[in-house]
């Protein structure tokens, strides 16, 4: 049996690293540039996000650990433990990006479980169960506007429905995609799973930052406290009525009025949650006069818009949804316009484990790598696994100009403490 | 010389006319539905306009009128006078339509010069001055997004570089339009005119209300007080901030909400000049999210949006575009966005001539047809006309659903009555 690692040990097992850890992002970001760019465009079940499978499919081969791909094509790389019938740890992220987006989001969390991985071999360390890097398809909601497809699948959870959506920029279904990458779409559609939580003796996944809050603190890591629960109703659409621009006040039923009503009504929401230090987000990604009817000279009749409210909580998720239902009916009156709130999406509230939260931060303490407890204001498969009752957590890693555009900016070093948490913690709970 | 027609003979040989003028509507909508409908689509220097022109030019050969193009391709109806060299009197509108548009918006003008000269020659009258109906070309602004193309043309008037503008679906320049209905566009360049106000005496537009004011006031004619002018930004741009769905609302730069605020803070500014009962209208027609990077979890970072402000005073009109400048900047303020107005068009305020107002008010009082004044709301030719220093008025017919759309309300015996005040104020001009 090895002996108990220092921190200093892990430390240097980890940054030993650095050199094939930047060539490895390096060799993502050349190989799924966008064609038309800045950033890196990782289409779900797509080429972009094969791409992204054989690279990591090659690093894992490099460290000699076992491989096998699901029914839904996720992949997942285990260094073998003594009891192979223990429950397993398991660490990962997703692979899949947004359009033109950054290099960091998803592929971070699956290099640093191959990083925690790295180390224990470096440093003699044969676990006590099995050690699992998971690489999860298709987290990227823009592509078919479904949640945690890869996770979900895994889990034998995805929704009816799921695998008749259509990717929004071809209108090709996600079932035709999942083919293509080597899935089994009967299987998936029959709610097959690849995992189960009895089997999962905790998940941990790191992931950059999204928005600039480590950079206001200063610190290099945050341990997470929960992914958000969220509702979301893509596809609002409010009929006011098409009319000259020469219509008086008076007569009009302006969609456009209508819209920026909605719009400014939950941003009041929200700076009222604010004040409460109550923790939520909305955003109204799309929001457009219809493109075929609207000109220069036309009170506009149509506007539609998506909405995706989230937090952490499953009580104010239900008090925020009735109040955007409010609004709406407070709209409709006001302006004499119709508002269909259209087709709705949820997902649960996941708050991290909390000894957990609690290991990884003392794991980060004896590293003397300070923290702080952070609440995700995004979405990831960890909410999947928390759902499916697994003890999960998140890391964060600092990252400057924020995710879903090409100018993440996370330092391999930042990177790099936050792997050694993971292979700290990792380390601690596998040794004996 | 024929005797002083009785108001009794104008309405007969006017509305004697019904059945003729109701099948010359007929035929135009025919032969302009749009391919979607179910409205008709007369485009401007395009298919639509120029089947226009054709029927209108037939109907004219059937009454024996000239019938003269000129360089910018509007089309002259002249009934000759007793002193050819005389100043005309005049009377017209435009044919084009917007897309999916209403049949009678544009046409009724023109059709209602041809009625009130048909009335002439039924009445036995030979003017004592040409009496012309002008259809005028390229009136509606939504496909060139430039006013008044074929009056501010024949006038010698169109502003530099409205050649080049582009049509909005196609991207086809206007010049090349207006070649193909065999405009001579090097005259247009070179500012010819085929009109000037010291050869006019006087120019009366007949148009659809565009508003439900006339039913409101239970009353089939209005007479035009006056033309708005306008100032227009087609394409205003609001840059805001993409990024991530999950960032804090106090890091983002959301171009949706900019953009909301900018639309509101316009209706409370609307709103006030309401209370004052000062006359005005703006118009965000266009108002959209950018459609190649939106998506449901990204905050926008990218709004465009068009402005059409109207009003009936230049002062007010200066005023109002100060506070649409200075909403602007506390917007950019208030938010971190960068608001760049784009490309500015403006139009001068028209005032109806005071004495035709009065003479044209006194021929429907002796008809017995009780009227209203009415500011338009709309832009019109007659604006061209005014601000070259034509004394021009206009008449409004009773149109229930607005215009620009396929479901204008106009009923034949409302525009016979506005033909009739037409008729009977022409009789009374040109009798001796």
């Amino acid at each position: 049996m090895a002996h108990n690692p220092s921190t200093a040990e892990i430390r240097s097992a980890v940054f030993a690293q650095k050199t094939e850890v930047a060539a490895l992002f390096n060799e993502l970001r050349a190989g799924s540039l966008d064609p038309i760019g800045p950033g890196v465009t990782r289409d779900t079940y797509g080429v972009g996000e094969q791409f992204a499978y054989r690279v990591i499919g090659g690093r894992a081969a490099g460290l000699g650990l076992e491989q096998r791909y699901d029914h839904a094509a996720n992949l997942f790389m285990t260094l073998p433990g003594r009891n192979r019938k223990a429950p397993r740890i398991m660490m990962g992220s997703h692979l899949d990006s947004v359009a033109n987006g950054g290099n960091f989001d998803g592929a971070a969390g699956v290099i640093a479980g191959l990083v925690a991985t790295r180390c224990l071999q470096a440093l003699g360390i044969e676990p006590a169960c099995d050690v699992t890097t998971m690489a999860v398809r298709a987290e990227e909601s823009v592509w078919f506007e479904v949640s945690y497809i890869g996770s979900r699948s895994a889990f034998g959870v995805l929704p009816d429905g799921a695998l008749d959506a259509r990717r929004v920029d071809t209108g090709r279904r996600l079932a035709e995609h999942m083919g293509d990458c080597g899935a089994d779409v009967d299987a998936v559609r029959q709610r097959k799973a690849s995992l189960a939580a009895k089997d999962i003796r905790a998940w941990v996944e790191v992931h950059i930052e999204q928005a600039p809050q480590l950079v206001e603190a200063g610190l290099s890591v945050a341990i997470g406290t929960g992914v958000p629960g969220n509702f979301r109703y893509p596809e609002i659409s409010i009929h006011g009525e098409w009319a000259h621009v020469g219509l008086p006040r008076r007569f009009r039923h302006d969609a456009v009025l209508a819209a920026s009503d909605f719009a400014l009504g939950l941003d009041q929401i929200w700076q009222a949650a604010d004040a409460q230090r109550l923790p939520m987000a909305f955003t109204i990604g799309r929001f457009a006069t219809d493109a075929r009817e609207h000109a220069l000279t036309k009170v506009a009749g149509l506007m539609t818009l998506s909405l995706d409210v989230r937090a952490y909580d499953r009580a104010h998720l239900t008090s925020l949804e009735a109040n955007v239902i409010a609004l709406a009916k407070g709209i409709e009156a006001k302006r004499g316009v119709r508002i269909d709130l259209g087709k709705r999406a949820s997902a649960e509230v996941a708050p991290s484990n909390s000894k957990l939260l609690a290991d990884l931060t003392s794991a980060a303490s004896a590293l003397q790598i300070p923290t702080m407890p952070l609440a995700s204001p995004a979405s990831h498969d960890t909410a999947t696994f928390t759902v499916a009752g697994v003890p999960s957590c998140m890391l964060f890693v600092r990252n400057a100009n924020g995710s879903h555009n090409p100018y993440e900016a996370m330092e391999i070093d930042d990177f790099l403490d936050a792997a050694s948490v993971l292979s700290a913690w990792l380390a601690g709970e596998v040794i004996n």
